[in-house]
């Protein structure tokens, strides 16, 4: 559709015209809000035929009323008047829409016909269009943003976010931020009517704030060019897809939720693999894995060094580690003589690196991530909170008994680093605040072991690990 | 060993001596503090030789000084001290120890040999000993703890726990409030010297404050006799084991850790399902199914009903459900007909149910919990958190909008009910609050699945589902 190839004015607009504001609570309400209170006042336009005004903006009766350079429309209208509006748009000489409306191709015949009347408008234009049945898209370096958002969830970050679905991606927005996970660009692409996950995957395959792309597909809308897409993109940054629709009943559910046909699933498995991306089985391991991919370098190989404060806790850690297709194998003879120098005579200098109540945690993390039989390095920081509570007044806080983990994450830059704890919530917190914004914390031992195990395959599959 | 079988006189004994009080942080500084801060001083008496006094108790200098009826010692003190601390208990009459001390067994042969002569004392007066190289046991209907924990682990519930390990069963202590879940009794086995996991399952199998029963295990000490007790018990209620070690690393790794033989884990597998118990595969699938049992109703088939706010995570469910062996069948017509009633148009009546931003979510679970052709519902509440705050100075909080979810599960007592929500902490929060005691809430949607499809796995092995 046109020449107008590059997605960067939807991000980088000049200024924005908002059709659709309202006095009532919606999104015609809240977004004008939401980008006011992110700095887009003297950049924004709103239009509403009646006129007036709204949160201190006047409302301009129609876009041609609209001063000032736009680049962008986001249409929030009732369905029927989109076409109409989409003339106005073509007139103003805007080309670019996010089309948050929804009541078109999922909702049946009568939808789609109309959908097609939007899209003729579009094409006769050159009107790039996003949706429509979404929530449009975010960018934290600009603070744009078409979703009603918190203001945590635009805290920028590196990893960005493709979603079919716009409630699905506004939930993650909503969400992200609490896992540490904080965001460059989302868009969440609804109906697809122009703009599909293959543009937006090069988008940000040329984005530099973009180091990961967490993916939620309901159906590819062209399998092979998504196929090919993935192929060109995974090779520079990990791609995470969460592909609904698994199961039969699951493809089924999804027919009725976006009205996409999603096929096949073992297509879409061997597509993924094939391709480099990285498919996902849960929204737990996609939010997990991203956490990892995010902050961590690649492995060189698959040999993970465990170092923990229970035995059970590695004892765990290995079963999950193994079966998702690390090894758990013994420490170099180098490791274990630095971890004898410290460690009271009773400790078994072994992979898992079980050092009990010992205070020696910094010992064993180190000579594991110097250890060049050792890929990548789980540390477990386990103590019970009475004890923490007990030794607290002594001067023995967790960051005393664990070190500063933050520090040793940068004295070791080129091994992949993870943390679990597991005990009560204080104690938990206070581990996060030790381990920095560099090591993803995980509450439970197996989803840290698993999400390693997925950025050694990503590196594998690059040829790297 | 001996006919001295029951163990209530370790959950609830008239007084307890501590032997090992000290005045260093440890646990012979912090159990102490703790049986004081539960009530328990008029009924606790210390051991120390060197005599003085410890938070305001007298220290006596051995067993034989203290006055007042004991059914239970506590012992602390270094392992070479502990045959002769043995010899004191078995003269002092009494015949319930809880051994902390570690160094035996779990350190090789000389530890072994100690552990043999400590066990020989045992024998020869009919003490019966939990551990060594455990942290005991707690009993939060009299709050009798032999481990340091906080007050909010000792709010009573109906799960009791079997640890093998001190330290884990500890940590289970400390985290376990935190995802709802409140303990009756709590056992770590250590060395098992005496007492050992079959004992226990039968003590708590008679336990009226007991429902459900969590065991983690690295081997069993007796595989045969662990089977046959599990059919015994299970049959009753419902026993979760996380066995570790089901890697030949993680068998490794256990070996080392406590000295037990894991042996073949495809051994363990046969022996759990034929007996009735639940094997889990993770320390988060423990907790999450251990959420459902103590709280739902067994399920009468495997048939899952899905109300959702988001088509997207209703997919999920629906993938991550039929995965587990459940299925997700049509409505009934007149479960249909009852939503219809107050359905919008746009709204596709059917299983997963998704209602999308509309305010009938009541109508949609009571429905489901009401349908004859569903045997268990999972809810999925959601809403964009930019909206939840909109709307509630309109009044429309989140109670309004999915209404009082711990009151429908009162209402409709014989179907599982879970709830699973996604997004902004405080959102999370407050769904919690709406859903009550009763009903666990979930932040993802796959494990509210799988725990649904444990509790239906069990139903089916009694006969139940």
């Amino acid at each position: 559709m046109s020449d107008n190839t590059d997605l960067k004015l939807f991000f980088e607009p000049r200024g924005i015209a908002l059709v659709g504001a309202r006095h009532s609570p919606g999104f015609g309400y809240g977004i004008p809000l939401t980008l006011k209170e992110q700095g887009w006042g003297g950049r924004l336009f709103l239009v509403n035929p009646r006129g007036g005004e709204l949160h201190g903006f006047p409302l301009y009766p129609t876009l041609a009323d609209v001063p000032g350079p736009v680049d962008l429309a986001v249409v929030i209208v009732p369905a029927a008047q989109v076409p109409r509006v989409m003339e106005e748009v073509g007139e103003r000489g805007i080309r670019h829409v996010v089309l948050e409306s929804a009541g078109f191709a999922e909702v049946g015949e009568e939808g789609r016909a109309l959908q097609q009347r939007v899209w003729e408008v579009a094409e006769r234009y050159g009107i790039r269009v996003i949706g429509p049945n979404c929530v449009g898209l975010v960018n934290t370096a600009n603070l744009l943003t078409t979703v009603e958002i918190l203001p945590e969830s635009l805290v920028p970050g590196n990893v960005s976010i493709i979603a079919q679905s716009g409630v699905f991606g506004n939930i993650l927005l909503d969400m992200l931020y609490q896992y540490s996970l904080y965001i460059s660009k989302a868009v969440t692409l609804g109906n697809r009517m122009d703009v599909d996950e293959n543009e937006v995957l090069d988008y940000l395959h040329r984005d530099t704030d973009t180091r990961v792309i967490m993916m939620y597909l309901e159906g590819a809308r062209n399998g092979r060019l998504l196929k090919e897409t993935l192929r060109r993109v995974a090779r520079d940054k990990p791609v995470l897809v969460l592909k609904s629709g698994r199961t039969r009943e699951g493809r089924s559910a999804t027919a009725s939720h976006t009205g996409s046909m999603s096929g096949e699933d073992r297509l879409y498995d061997a597509a993924f693999e094939q391709s480099g991306a990285m498919r996902m089985d849960s929204l737990e391991s996609l939010v997990e894995s991203a956490r990892v991919f995010a902050t961590q370098p690649l492995p060189r190989g698959n040999r993970l060094g465990i170092v923990t404060g229970s035995g059970s806790l590695g004892v765990m850690a290995t079963d999950a580690a193994v079966s998702s297709g690390l090894v758990v194998e013994p420490l170099s003879r180098e490791a274990v003589e630095k971890v004898k120098r410290d460690a009271p005579a009773f400790i078994n200098i072994r992979n898992p690196l079980d050092l009990g109540p010992t205070a020696i945690f910094q010992t064993g993390l180190r000579a594991l991530l110097e250890d060049p039989d050792i890929d990548m390095v789980l540390g477990i920081t386990i103590i019970p909170y009475a004890v923490v509570k007990e030794m607290a007044p002594l001067g023995i806080t967790p960051a005393v008994w664990f070190g500063d983990i933050a520090a040793v994450r940068e004295e070791y830059p080129d091994k992949p680093l993870v943390v679990c704890v597991v005990g009560n919530a204080g104690f938990v917190e206070e581990i996060r605040r030790i381990s920095g914004p560099r090591v993803p914390v995980f509450v439970s031992p197996e989803p840290a072991a698993r999400a390693l195990a997925s950025l050694h395959t990503h590196a594998r599959r690059l040829g790297a690990g």
